[in-house]
């Protein structure tokens, strides 16, 4: 499958902790690619290529990309618009284009605004793979190792440009699933921006109580667990709700009825609900993570 | 200072995750105590005998009781009364008392109830320690090791008895801190038991979807972290609902207001007001995360 790779000129669009863990992985795993770093920090890309993690660099996306057969966007999702319209001016029918967005709705309204349709080449992607660390410097070479990766291309999006972006993701050990965008951003919005916002919320609701030192001087363990996505790039995820908000907020609507409905039941002291609740809770939890350990959660599709 | 529990006869009720760690550890730091357990099921005592976590075990409480220097209650929250009732039958002023119950002012009403006033040898406490997993086969010898355990002795608690139960705490390798049931109770409210509440709310939304096998399946590590308090056990989370719930609604009512606040800033594409609440919360936590794991967190009191 890794194959098609062979030979490829890759450029990846920004060296932070999902560009810089794609370079680092595929010059792990592929020496028979050429990688090229683009970005704003020369001393960054100076870095990239000193760790052996891409071949050359450029900080002109238009020099870089002029004859690249892939290139992976991995900037900031706001950025995204901007390094579309520099693309635009420089690839051809033949350049494949991916990106890592979280939110897949709004890149595709976003290449569709800059190209005037989607292209058959672009095709939208999203590694589930991150960490509450940003930047180059928390990259690694293994980020997508056993992870998922779910693309959302278009019906008409063109099968070789699927299976080179399919190529990219599996050559850096990822299982690679496809879906529409708006199912994804679904999904997402439940399973990772739903719990990023109650973390937040969180840490900020206890931050702002008048004993706050004391409060977080005996939190514990599972506290820790808990807010440790709150201690995720500020930026990263202000962008994410601003992209994503009508799916976020849909979730959080019934979780919100859900937590008052467990208030109630708190307040009533009754038994029996909370027994309930708590009991279906472990149970779907416990099923979650014997999933989720034993990688035995790959569909078919 | 452990050198007042020499000789000791020490009683421990209960030998789950809580009382099972007590009884390993104390039996590899300090041979010079007798270890007695006492509990329902014999074939958790006689494993706890065969690991030398115990010296000997009893069924009978009022037999177990009779001359010990120290009982340690470690059975769940709503137990608690029965045993006092049985207690109260056997135990001299000469017997210190101690639980290890997550709710302290739940205990001290049941032992007033019990004892028809507080008895100055009852030192009611809690050790912040704990994991998703319970019984005999999570408990380890090292559970309490730089953890910590707050007492709440009211004002006229025997001095002899807090520094017993302080003794017994150290010798674990934790770090024992003074305050009120009703701030330690606050203080859990925030840090513990509402982030369960939100964990296990989130869990039995996203199970009760329509596509919830879809959901789960699509969830990654952020979910697993954020959720693993969601796999405790469900009946000792019931109880501490049941004991705590002015404090927890008092915690959640603020919590959701800033929910809400949220909610807003999402759906108006707020972009500084989501900016500064994720900026704010990204601050506290990474504070949080340094003091808590450099340990440096040991208020004087």
């Amino acid at each position: 499958m890794t194959d098609i790779l062979k030979g490829k000129k890759i450029v990846i669009i920004g060296l932070g902790l999902i560009g810089g863990s794609v370079a680092r992985g595929l010059s792990n795993k592929q020496q028979d690619v050429e990688i090229i770093g683009v970005g704003r920090n020369e001393v960054v890309l100076q870095q990239a290529q000193s760790d052996g993690a891409i071949n050359s660099y450029s900080t002109d996306i238009k020099i870089a990309c002029a004859d690249a057969d892939l290139i992976v966007i991995a900037v900031p999702s706001l950025t995204i618009e901007s390094i579309l319209v520099e693309l635009k001016a420089v690839v051809t029918d033949k350049t494949v284009i991916t990106d890592a967005a979280s939110v897949k709705s709004e890149i595709i309204d976003a290449v569709i605004k800059t190209f005037g349709k989607m292209p058959a080449n672009f095709v939208p992607g999203h590694p589930i793979a991150g960490s509450e660390h940003s930047g180059y410097s928390a990259s690694s070479v293994d980020l997508y190792q056993n992870k998922k990766v779910i693309l959302t291309p278009p019906d008409d999006t063109d099968e070789h440009a699927i299976n080179l972006v399919t190529a990219l993701w599996q050559a850096l050990g990822a299982q690679v699933l496809t879906m529409t965008a708006s199912k994804h951003d679904a999904i997402l919005a439940a399973t990772s921006h739903l719990p990023h916002l109650l973390a937040f919320a969180l840490v900020d609701t206890l931050s702002q109580q008048g004993e706050s030192e004391e409060i977080f001087r005996y939190a514990a363990g599972g506290f820790r667990d808990f807010t440790r996505i709150a201690s995720s790039d500020p930026q990263m995820w202000h962008d994410i709700f601003m992209a994503n908000g009508d799916a976020i907020i849909k979730v959080l609507d019934v979780y919100v009825r859900d937590l008052d409905r467990i208030r109630q039941a708190v307040l009533d002291k009754n038994s029996s609900e909370l027994k309930a609740t708590f009991g279906r809770a472990k149970k779907s939890r416990d099923k979650f993570l014997s999933n989720f350990e034993n990688g035995s959660d790959l569909p078919d599709g």
